[in-house]
């Protein structure tokens, strides 16, 4: 697929057929991530790719739990009202994480010492437009108790949880949502 | 060009020819940027095509004496041979700038309130995707002081400069840097 057309085509799927994801695009968007830049090629990134129906389902009920935290605290309906089934659902969950010691000279900037965590999030997106090409959908999502999380997963708590990936057939055709003219937002000088 | 093609070609270019860049390259590698995902549709990212060689000087002067200050804190001989000119030689530099108060839910999270700026360096890794397959090279850059940076391009304090992005037709080929391979990086659960 024209990378244009993947940038472009690329949506966010919040449902999942329960068909498995072949190794072979497994691969090829774990590949397509460690392609992303990152700083001095520190490669700060880690997956861990989950497949276990029971630790999906202990996943699950932290962020369900998490959910609803987030709407006492924001009072945002459309946190409410956001299912989380998507993470029962998907036959894949990619988790993506980051290695703090792994950032560049930014750690001595102030307010540094998260390009570590930019690095990884450029993997990402490598990720979703590589499924997209392959057609797959995936879901970007980080709404979870950091610490609970790694837990689940065993991440070493010197490392940070950057996003849990959902991956697998799109169950519905997503809807593209809009996007403000990039006009409207540049400045020229 | 193939996306695939595109995340496994891109270079950082730090070496750039004088040619200026089409207008009709420049709007496409920011139209690419705006359809990368962000916190509810947020879209907290804005862009400043810089073209102006004064701006670009003032920018070199004060990243050189960031880099200055970088070597000293580090010790990193690296950062003490790492040569900026790249700043002042580049046709177009484009500011991506990220607006903290358009994250997500995820502000409300322990030592959250960074999705905004994953959201923009997802815009970024598009642009920078972009940028190959339209023959141009890129280098995401953030050694610079946020403040000093932010003041040069008349930013609004309230937001955060994400990273100067260098775009022009590159003057070298530059080499493959090497990657672990993903396999050593990734677990299965």
């Amino acid at each position: 697929m024209d990378v244009f057309e993947a940038i472009k085509g690329r949506r966010s799927c919040r449902k999942f057929l329960p068909d498995d994801v072949d190794d072979s695009a497994l691969d090829a968007i774990l590949e397509a991530a460690v392609w992303a830049p990152s700083p001095a090629n520190n490669q700060p990134w880690e997956f861990i790719v989950i497949r276990n129906k029971d630790v999906q389902e202990r996943i699950y009920e932290e962020c369900d739990a998490c959910k609803k935290m987030l709407f006492e605290k924001s009072g945002w309906k459309w946190v409410e009202k956001y299912r989380l089934d998507f993470l029962q659902e998907a036959p894949v969950i990619i988790a993506v994480i980051g290695d703090p010691q792994k950032t560049g000279a930014d750690m001595f900037l102030e307010g540094g010492g998260s390009a570590y965590q930019h690095a990884c999030t450029a993997a990402i997106q490598n990720m979703l437009l590589a499924a997209h090409a392959l057609g797959l959908g995936t879901l970007w999502f980080t709404l979870f108790d950091q610490e609970i999380t790694k837990s689940i997963l065993h991440v070493n708590p010197s490392k940070n949880l950057i996003a849990l990936v959902c991956l697998g057939k799109p169950g519905v055709e997503s809807m593209q949502t809009p996007r403000t003219a990039v006009q409207e937002k540049t400045r020229y000088v």
